[in-house]
């Protein structure tokens, strides 16, 4: 690469108001979907959450898995189903989505991190009781879907004080003897999660860059979005489909006390240090 | 049952010596096998876990998993290659052994745990950089084998402290790039988990009351075993096949400064307390 | 004792849900009378304070020693003098009633919970500014017997924090020059304490089952009583004589925010353990 | 008293440097004999030890209680009785002792410390097991009169930690079921408390100025005397009778690593301020 | 001196009750004009401030420098300049200013601690941004002269809890590029660290006995004010001219909650002695 | 600045292994001369103290003052002089050396930083006792000037614990009562104070691109210095003048269990950060 060491060294006294900003704060990221597939930008993602952490960040990775859950069961023969969108879960799909979420997808991110340098502790929703559920009532039958009910922050706490960083696996613990673990949504499992923390900032890494008015023209980018107009932005179709739940949740989250919320382009390398460490920011933020 | 009140007052109180002599001190459970399958027996077992932790024992589980990995790889198509009794482990396997182990298995404890009102934190060797591996040279070749050459006990220092009972799948972390992970044999890793912890005992769950001189006369229990008795006894035959290991791996965690090694019959309810809680104790104690 | 060792395992572990609703909770108990004097009895009594204390509870020992004083007395030629059941106490019998119950009794219970193998401080009214007193003003005169004015938590605390089971006598420090001791009621001192503590119960270890409506009859036993109800018992003569001060203190300690007080029969081996780790417990419960 | 505000203030201010020399050091103070008799001593002794405890000296009073003993003897028509000056202790002059020490002479100090706005705990060997003695066997039999054996200080250096003086009573546990106290010399017991607190200064209040050459002639006092002329002075009779132990015992203590050992003349007001807050101190210093 | 030892032992243990009053407060002493001249009180004020952090009392220095900046002007050849009592500060007599306050006075007062065997930290209103201060806008233009806006007490909070003496020089950081640093008034500046700290005491070391009613009659000092009663007292002439900054201050200070404030003569040798640890104090206070 | 904003983020996730090898590490830096003149280069020095910091490195900055101090000698009509390059320091001299040195320079460092956004403490040698000189003997006389005999970190580990850059004024406290400071130099105090904090790197900022072989070719360059060579090179007169007690300081650090000492040119903009944060690093390195 072709920075200069002298450029570089001026980045990095640059930085210094942005550290002091966020130091001993705590940032929630999301990342899942085609940002996690591509080998380069999970290096670079891995790296941003290093450099968060270790500058002081609380930084917490919540990561989601559909692609290898729908690997897994193809190769055992078993079509994924999805209802308007959402994965029919029986119960057979929730073995196979706990082996891939908490056992693969999970220490994989955590191997990761180990090797780049850093701390961290894979979690799933039974650790430390961290996430209960209960099946959701609403809508149609979606088998071991649940919506979370609780999230208890002492198994964070924990590791955040020890300056690991937690990477979470969402699958929620039921509470009846049939129903051990429910698949919860890991956007709506981030919200929950950074509500639970008074987090600083809510980020999600997605494959868009922002909510543009117009799809088409990444110009038309709504730069930052007042929670209270998210409503009017679905009524009129700029946000739909799965960008939906997306901006729901983190108008949920910045409504329960978290600062503030991003939907970021996950696909960029280190869109995560982009946002955090410049005034421009990228994406949307929703305050 | 037709325990009366006093009696169970009685008991109790007859506890307390057993307890202070335990209480601060670590105690590693390495739990696997026919005692896994059985549900009775995984409650009662996750019960004593529960009391040990309870009463401030530091208690440690480990855990192996392989009827549940042959399963998988038969819904998958794919057959269990076992050469001299162990896993041919190549990158497929491996990938089914880290799923279920770490996903599946691991976190169905510590639910089990969660919901009987503990508090457990599901690890694998990634976590913390709990265990490193490097492949097994000696011997046949049998792909992602590894042999542990690190354990960091931080990760368990800090859940220990907090009073969680860290439950562990034994995969370890690799060096390479390409092998990320290594399929450990779990009894191994509890020996060596062991001797970094400094515990007090370790204790080998298995499907046997222990060493018999006459494996058909459950009256020739040796009740203690100095190590260095170990190696006459695989030469005359006494300790064999899948004891041997087993054997060896407790008398190398005594060598290595582990108070107490004992192999005990995980299919006695509640063997873990008939251990721990009596002068007598079950099974063998390696020494 | 014919109990066999997995019967024994098994009421370990199901001790468990007890053990872990107690931890850290305060318990104070109250011993005095005959349950005192019968050595068997007296031993049991340790035996359950050690274990209590050894799983975590902050257990506390309030004792009386009434017959003790009395042999004193009566070797030194001096009548025990009682008006109206209390004992008149002028400045020659304080100085006995001083040395019995802080040198004496306190100290012999200290003596057998270390030989136990447990940690107990002897405290009295004095040690730390525990208890103070004002001499009682209503009734008749009766000398150096005083009312409990301040409960001084800290040495309570200090000893508790630190694993020790603080046994208490209760004589309790004057203002004036010369009034430097009241004899204060241990009943009266256990509930006060109790409820400066915010203890989640109050045990009084007495000679009766509880409160029975037909004393001939103990399975007319109340075995809850809310504290509301007390006055009107009273008034029927259910609650009568020497209980009638114990009846009421529970109420006031139950006033003043301690969980539950309960009058038990201290004549029964282990008692204490038998209320504490039972879903029925035993006695009278006031509420 | 006519010293004037502005010599106060003086005074004050040149008792920084001892301040800071002795300020988390710890003092050992044995009182006894006729010192505590007079009420004017122990006021002024009662102020010293605030004092001291107040700048940050970390403060253990020792004391004994001979004429108190022999006064409630009599009372109970029982004859003191001495063996070469060494109290015969039978089984009820035991109980004696441990009631007038423990529950009379210690809580009446403890009350005096209390009252004069100190933070005092009255202890005896048995409280947290700090002091254990076997059956002296050497020279004739003085029944439960017991030489110390184990000094356990966790529970002075929690009373310490918490800025309490604590105030010990030496009476000792015993380790048969028939002996539970054994009576001990308070001397000794001030030495090996001082040894086992690794104390700066042990500090005898006596009833004599020090150690005099001619005991007629208070100009002959001994004012530092290295401990390994001890055996002279005995030989040549200059150190004799009741002072021998006391002489002993201070130069033990100093072997056993103690800083200095004092012989003072505790009849002097604050006599103690006198040693430890000037140059020149008073009495004998064995180094 | 011609105080004999055992008078000086009775006015140290007489001097507990003061000690246990104020230890674990906090005091804020001014220290500036002709006390600060004169070496034999420039010793003993050192000394007091000894004794007083010695004995646990958080004591804090703020210090003026008037006459010293004066000298080092002349040296210059600089004039000082003053408008109606106050130094106009231009830019040159503000570097003079830092020097001297913040380079020599304080240093000097902190090698004077440090060699008495205290521990002190100079400190200036840079110092962990401890002052902030905007120039003054009332009144007629004094160039650098500034109003304090800010008090950021953690860097006396550190100091003080490590046992230090913090010393100050009253220099105060501005906002602006051009002014880095404003002078401002010690008083004022020991009055508003005094309210920060939420201080016990504020004393001023002046030169004179305290407020009179009449100045040249001693007898006529006034020993408490109401600070409602200070403006009648400027109406009324009787607090004139420098005096009226001095008691406005006192009377903020104890208004913004510390618990009494001083005017004292500084002359007087142990003067801040004389104050704190007498029933009667000396000077006026303010209340 | 033209660095795009993805170059900034890859910068920053590139310095994450740096950061980890020095956070808790210590490093001590010495400013002065040529490079403390220039505004630009001071705010650069203190922008890399800033970042240093905020990551977690415990960073202390030494300073000089020379051109303040002939500045303020001048403006007071008293020339500057020089002994074989030594400042000839009269008690005069001295006076201003301390007024300009702890009281202008140290204090506008501290304003800088704290304007900056950091935390800094602005010592002498005096506070906390940290430095303590006696008179130089060898060589010619140069009055006040001082060496080091002792340093103090107290009062550094608690500015550091603190997270304040501890900013130190280079004279120490004399022992007599005449002489109360010494003028020591700034280098050699640097290079003890580095030995005594154990520090990781010493690094001087000086007015050279480090040691070259050929001064007149930067291509000479020595990079790395073992410190065995120093004396040959001094020989060579390839070190030379000023240079050699640079260096000398610098081989005594690294003598003293400093881990790397480094002399690099001061000139260049954010020149730490280019020594600490690249693997290259500048100037020489003297290991």
């Amino acid at each position: 690469m072709s920075i200069s060491d002298s450029a570089r060294a001026e980045v990095l006294a640059q930085a210094f108001p942005y550290i002091e900003r966020f130091k001993g704060k705590t940032v929630v990221v999301k990342y899942g979907g085609a940002a996690m597939v591509n080998e380069g930008i999970r290096t670079a993602v891995v790296e941003d959450l290093l450099f968060m952490s270790c500058v002081g960040i609380r930084t917490v990775l919540v990561h989601g898995g559909g692609p290898e859950i729908d690997g897994v069961l193809r190769r055992l023969g078993k079509e994924a189903q999805f209802i308007g969108g959402l994965r029919y879960t029986d119960g057979e799909t929730m073995e196979v989505v706990q082996m891939v979420l908490a056992g693969k997808v999970n220490k994989d991110l955590v191997a990761l991190i180990q090797r780049g340098g850093g701390q961290a502790l894979g979690l799933c929703g039974a650790d430390g009781g961290l996430l209960t559920a209960l099946a959701r009532t609403a809508g149609p039958d979606l088998g071991l879907v649940g919506d979370i009910t609780k999230v208890e922050t002492r198994v964070l706490a924990m590791a955040l004080d020890s300056g690991f960083i937690p990477v979470i696996a969402t699958i929620a613990l039921g509470r009846t003897e049939d129903e051990v673990f429910y698949n919860v949504n890991a956007d709506t499992a981030a919200a929950e999660i950074a509500v639970a923390l008074g987090a600083e900032k809510l980020v999600l890494l997605t494959d868009v860059p922002g909510i543009l008015r117009d799809p088409q023209d990444t110009a038309t980018l709504i730069a930052e979005l007042p929670r209270a107009e998210v409503p009017a932005l679905v009524k009129a179709g700029i946000v739909s489909k799965g960008m939906i739940p997306k901006v729901e949740c983190c108008a949920r989250a910045v409504e329960g006390g978290v600062g503030r919320a991003h939907i970021i382009d996950g696909r960029l390398p280190h869109a995560l240090l982009l946002e955090v460490f410049s005034d421009r920011g990228i994406g949307t933020m929703i305050v």
